[in-house]
């Protein structure tokens, strides 16, 4: 039984990462740190574990949470994340940081997306990004792991697999994501208050989404070259999940088998990848209606002769497949436990 | 390993039967059936199994069911399941029907309630009501079990602990229950029509509710009384859930740890009952976002002391607590098996 | 065209007035004040403006507001429009206030549902509680009309034409309302964070709810007595609405005949009264969706024999009849114009 | 006052066109016809017209028709309307179509993407494309206006002032849209099921949709070459309302200034075109829910200069300017009333 720890639990990717380590066979929620909250039960802030633990917030301490765990999460916000995961990895813990502040490899990115200078250059080089689908093996020996941003899961996921192809033009990539709102934090704002959140289709970050740079870092490395992606993205009236529609324009005709074969191929045994590309039924093509609660990314495409187009759509649950989810996969790789522990629960239909 | 089968299993209901079946670690799925979905795979109905299960729907026959199964679900609509309970009872099946046919007691409440005259009088009176709170005893033998209906049960349970406390008066009991669409079923209508449904706080049933005399039946047995439940039943738009606020007037002043005791001596150890009244906190007493998924029934009160009211809130899932969970529940009741056994998830927070 | 202000018009029932004042073909809204957008266009606060007016935000001058006004508009928060009030009518301007501060009429009630003395009970003596159905005479003259709650003009309409019925059990009247998100105003917190109040169906005010207060002293002065409402409040997944279901016992059977009577008689020729009450369609009964936007208080009812009930539903738009859209109907009635001016437009279906 | 009627009244663009006659000051709603409702009041089927009118449906007779009006709006459906029409102008009506039957010029256009042949090619030559911004002058004197499609206004809005520029790759245009469900029209069914389509955000027409042919069209007239467009349409959880985002490649880098330059000397004077690009403010970019019951269709850019790309948001009620409200529009410039009249209302917030 391995014992973890959240630290930065209140917020929705930590309470995310609460609730599959509470029912996880094999893992053992050991701490989980809050500042603002010390000393109250976790349920008191994340009702649904009314009932499922005693546990209450404790101080970020490192020396408690070196003693008391295996292995960490870092659920703290972009910035924060920088400050206290090196003291972590100090102490011989592993880590898996859910912020971006080690997801980009070259330093150089960070004041051009995230405006601040990386003052663990060397860190970058040492961290893990943690997509299992790509990084696997170096994900179970690392001690640090950069969980991805769930936009960029979603884009990454849709593109990997045609990175290499010869018939897309990857010089003309557009995704345009649709998002809902728990993508924003627990933190309340005018632009999360219910009555100007509701019913909107905001095209909140139409460009310069962060998480660009994650996208265009995992594909150029596929595609062994420089690689700029045109990414938008909307809120939408959801609290969870992303649809990712991914529009790419194809080089010559081309037709679905080839296209099922590039990502079967690319994807063949992934756990948590479903392909969803029916002819017919309601939920024919990824719809993050489906795939709420849940850890996978299901992905589909449809050819668009007309404009010699392709079009891959993508849906995942930016708290699961797009966070906290992914967080335990990696945790399963990196303790060498089935990967799949503690995540394969059917979603709810209808809900 | 005991061997289910569900019959009508393309609704809502069935639907969240074979969601709780797939994952349940002491039953197996061994046939769904589906007139109209013969031969398809389950997961075209119900896109939340696709990965899950390959099993596919089959033909309702009686011989196959008798021979694959050892309890079979039958989720029925109203009028349907008296048709065929009895024929698998006769082939020596445990059924639980989720349907009303076989929930009252008395044969003269079918044309009341249902408008038909109720064909197998005798089988009223060896079906046992399956609300495990009240008759898990009778469940444990009880060839047929009639699954309680969903707002009956958010009633039941908010008013059974105060049957027979002598401070409420019994006569001026109201029931103003707020649900989502999903327990209008599968086929859709205008009613259930997005762009109609959606944004409603529709009083779809503000007199008549066929569920009142489920809970007149449970809560007068209780009693030792006749009683007269004025229940009101809106439709919000929300998918699955159901919050009862129930009004009773007080025949002198109460003070909150009495109707603790009542309500803790009455559901002591139960459980999927868990109270919920905070001083502080967003979800200090039951709201059904926080039970979407789960076999609980939260319950809270608060007393009014301008009116000498005591005011009962009461949440659940329609589906699952309301539905195909506390079928499951009653399922491992009757198999010995622990009653928790594929129920105890947290739900989803936020979603 | 009479010219009129609004103080306190960042607020959602500040921006109501706005927009019913823009379109109103008799008044000029002259001025718009708040002090923390001082210099801003109003579109920028209230994105439905832009292209009405070039119009921007001042500072509250007493002074300005009454060389620029006939009338003002007091949209300032309970405990606010006490200290202004008073100074606008100093100055000779009529005033509309739409904070509870003047809404009752015992200096006395104010401590104990809001917490603090009144300073000056002598306005409270003078100002009219303005909802013209009860009140359309003495409003004419008013200098102060106290604009009433949104949850107790729902109640109050519902309750008005029984109040002096023989056949009600006024000592057991629940009211039981369900209520948009917008009723909270544009302040953002934890409790409208859209993935917290997405969904919900919460029990915000299960009892103690100050709109009581109104209600019972409307009610009251009808009914010649004390009376005392049993009234919960839930929060739903809407932004504009409330229902109330108002629960009645009955004292004898009761005939929908006779109950027609007493509404039709009472609400003769009201032109913001709808009776709702069809054998068929959808919308047979009053509902939310079908109010929002319009100044209509939709009204119908059940009769439930089984338990000598009446349920009266009772459904407005908080901002419009339950908010701004009353004040301006106050607004035509004290500046002579026809009461319905500006306030005649068909809610849009679907939406 | 002119006297017009509806055929095809009981759906939704119907209902819409109801709503705005019976405001309109200067048009008479005389006739509105249904086959499936003939003798119910109109408010039976559009609740938001209670109180409003006592209109009754009457079947669609040409010569009560052609003695009560003198124009005529057909809201049937696709494939209807070319039966109709033609037998409406034989007896000398004007009509505003708000099918497609009438909308593509080339006949051969309709096999491809209707499924059928035109049976009135000389029909098609002389309708109107009713999109004022581009056909003003013709829709004035034209017998025949097709009034364009929802997505298609809204593509083509955002597109036309960019049509003749030098500086985008007119052939990598990604139109990505997002629409309410109102738009699918007021026949329920399993797609449109409350539990099925709450939530959702669901690619349900990845390619090929049919609003593309008539952007094609318009966009391609006004490039003076053959344009073909990438469009993708997906189903959000709203009831009105659509955001497209429009993805162009630019060959040079742009900047700000000229893209308005374009955008405003197209638009000049333009009554229903509000841009929206501010700095700052929640509502900075176009938003469907800031134009739901509105005739405007909101514009506004971001220029990436991160992939050389300029998105294009349009925002638009489908109902409204995407459907009933250009049709008024029309009719106001075929009969020579000013082109605002019955249409500007500023749109409800928050709602």
């Amino acid at each position: 039984m391995a014992k973890v720890g959240v630290v930065g639990a209140t917020g929705y990717i930590g309470g995310e990462l609460l609730r599959l380590l509470i029912t996880h066979p094999k893992a053992e929620l050991a701490v989980a740190t809050s500042r603002k909250e010390v000393g109250e039960y976790l349920y008191r802030v994340h009702p649904n574990l009314r009932g499922f633990t005693d546990l209450k917030f404790s101080e970020p301490n490192i020396d408690r949470i070196s003693d008391a765990c295996d292995l960490v999460f870092t659920a703290t916000p972009h910035g924060s994340s920088v400050k206290i995961v090196p003291r972590l990895l100090e102490v011989g813990l592993r880590v898996v940081d859910l912020s971006a502040d080690f997801r980009l490899r070259k330093p150089e990115e960070y004041p051009k997306w995230y405006g601040w200078e990386h003052p663990f250059p060397d860190l970058l080089e040492k961290a893990v990004y943690g997509l299992p689908e790509l990084h696997r093996d170096e994900i179970r020996k690392a001690p640090l792991v950069a969980n991805p941003g769930c936009i960029s899961t979603s884009a990454i996921l849709a593109l990997a697999p045609l990175a290499k192809v010869d018939f897309i033009d990857l010089d003309r990539v557009v995704v345009d994501s649709k998002i809902g709102s728990s993508a924003a934090g627990a933190q309340p704002s005018l632009s999360t208050h219910h009555p100007e959140r509701s019913g909107v289709v905001r095209p909140y970050k139409a460009v310069g989404h962060r998480h660009t740079a994650e996208v265009e870092q995992e594909i150029g490395a596929l595609a062994n070259r420089e690689i700029r992606i045109a990414l938008s993205a909307h809120a939408v009236d959801i609290v969870r999940g992303i649809l990712s529609t991914t529009h790419l324009f194809t080089t010559r005709e081309v037709e679905a088998p080839e296209i099922w074969r590039a990502y079967r191929s690319f994807y063949a045994n992934e756990p948590f990848i479903r392909f969803v590309r029916d002819r017919r039924g309601l939920y024919r093509l990824p719809d993050p209606k489906v795939v709420v609660g849940t850890n996978f990314c299901d992905i589909g495409f449809e050819i668009d002769e007309h404009v010699n187009r392709l079009v891959v759509l993508s849906s995942l649950d930016n708290l699961v497949k797009g966070g906290a989810g992914a967080a335990i996969q990696n945790m399963n790789i990196m303790l060498g436990i089935d990967e799949t522990t503690g995540l394969l629960q059917p979603s709810l239909h209808p809900a």
